[in-house]
């Protein structure tokens, strides 16, 4: 009996390591894609179509959004940014699960077209923390360290949104919390629901 | 910081193995404890009060009943069995998970009375399967059997209402599920909603 493919989006403040966790739970399951992004801004050297990204055109990208073709969208210093909804749905539909690492404000976006999507928000253990991850990456000035603090407060405050959050202490820890909320969703009586139909009928 | 256990019940046609599953998992899980239920019943052979049941008179169960002291209770065959609420809410307080292992009837009571209690269905891959198991016990008629699988059929239509659905083709993959359940429902935002606004305060 074929099942439809789970939809997870992550998100988490910059420096809590969600990318690292998303890497190990792709590498670690065959079954999970990383979604694609579209984005119009223009390909980096080493980019390639279809595979970094969708590289559209700005005019292209505002008629999809007005045809409702984005699952989600944003707008980010110019760029558009969005992921294709056709390409998830046709995905789902084939029983294959799909990962989306995106921001709070597409989280919500994807939450609102389909219900079902699994919501998970990746949390540093404390600030503290994030604030030595922050500094130890040597990448941001103190100032810039000081607004990613804010930011990530601010996200943190929303957290209780989400379906799930994995405190990202130990990235071995939070690959294995991920890999038994996916486990435990596809245990949902509400996933199972035409399964468990087909199961009484037979 | 502190967390509450969580609650975990149980529910099952008879024959699905449900037995088997919630053993295997009390036995590797040193945090998860089975629930004692209290019975107006006679001990019989071998039987230790506070071990496999809390032994009561008749009067004191009823009393108990008003004061609403059970999280969930029947009367079977002019017995009455129950799960004595303090006890529960002890343990939970404490950090234990508790695990019951009730009729359909009972894991409504409890999540009326908590409704953060997390209902796990055990089916059986299929209706010809369940017939197989109850034959191969051979411990019932077979018109006994014939009414154990019209059961099956009624409570199979009320696993849609529980949380999750754990199909038992094999015990050490049904434990390996609940295994997965109980550890994503340890990421659920909504258990980690304490520890997340001291997280944020600290």
């Amino acid at each position: 009996m074929e099942r439809k493919g789970l939809l997870l989006v992550f998100s988490g403040p910059s420096g809590t390591g969600k990318g690292t966790v998303c890497k190990a739970l792709v590498e670690g399951n065959l079954d999970l894609r990383l979604s694609i992004s579209a984005t119009t801004r223009s390909p980096r050297t080493g980019e390639v179509e279809g595979v970094n990204y969708i590289f559209l055109k700005k005019e292209d990208f505002k008629r999809m959004i007005a045809e409702g073709q984005f699952l989600e969208w944003a707008k980010v210093y110019g760029n558009y940014y969005g992921t294709p909804l056709p390409f998830i749905q046709k995905a789902l539909e084939k029983g294959n699960d799909m990962m989306l690492e995106i921001d709070i404000q597409g989280a919500f976006q994807v939450r609102e077209k389909i219900p079902e999507a699994v919501l998970i928000f990746v949390a540093p253990p404390s600030m503290a923390d994030l604030k030595l991850r922050l500094n130890a990456r040597g990448a941001d000035s103190p100032e810039e360290i000081q607004k990613r603090l804010c930011c990530a407060i601010e996200e943190m405050k929303l957290a209780c949104e989400y379906d799930y959050v994995i405190i990202n202490d130990e990235v071995a820890r939070a690959v294995e919390q991920a890999q038994a909320i996916i486990k435990a969703e596809k245990c949902r009586a509400r996933y199972l629901k035409t399964y468990l139909a087909k199961l009484i009928s037979m």
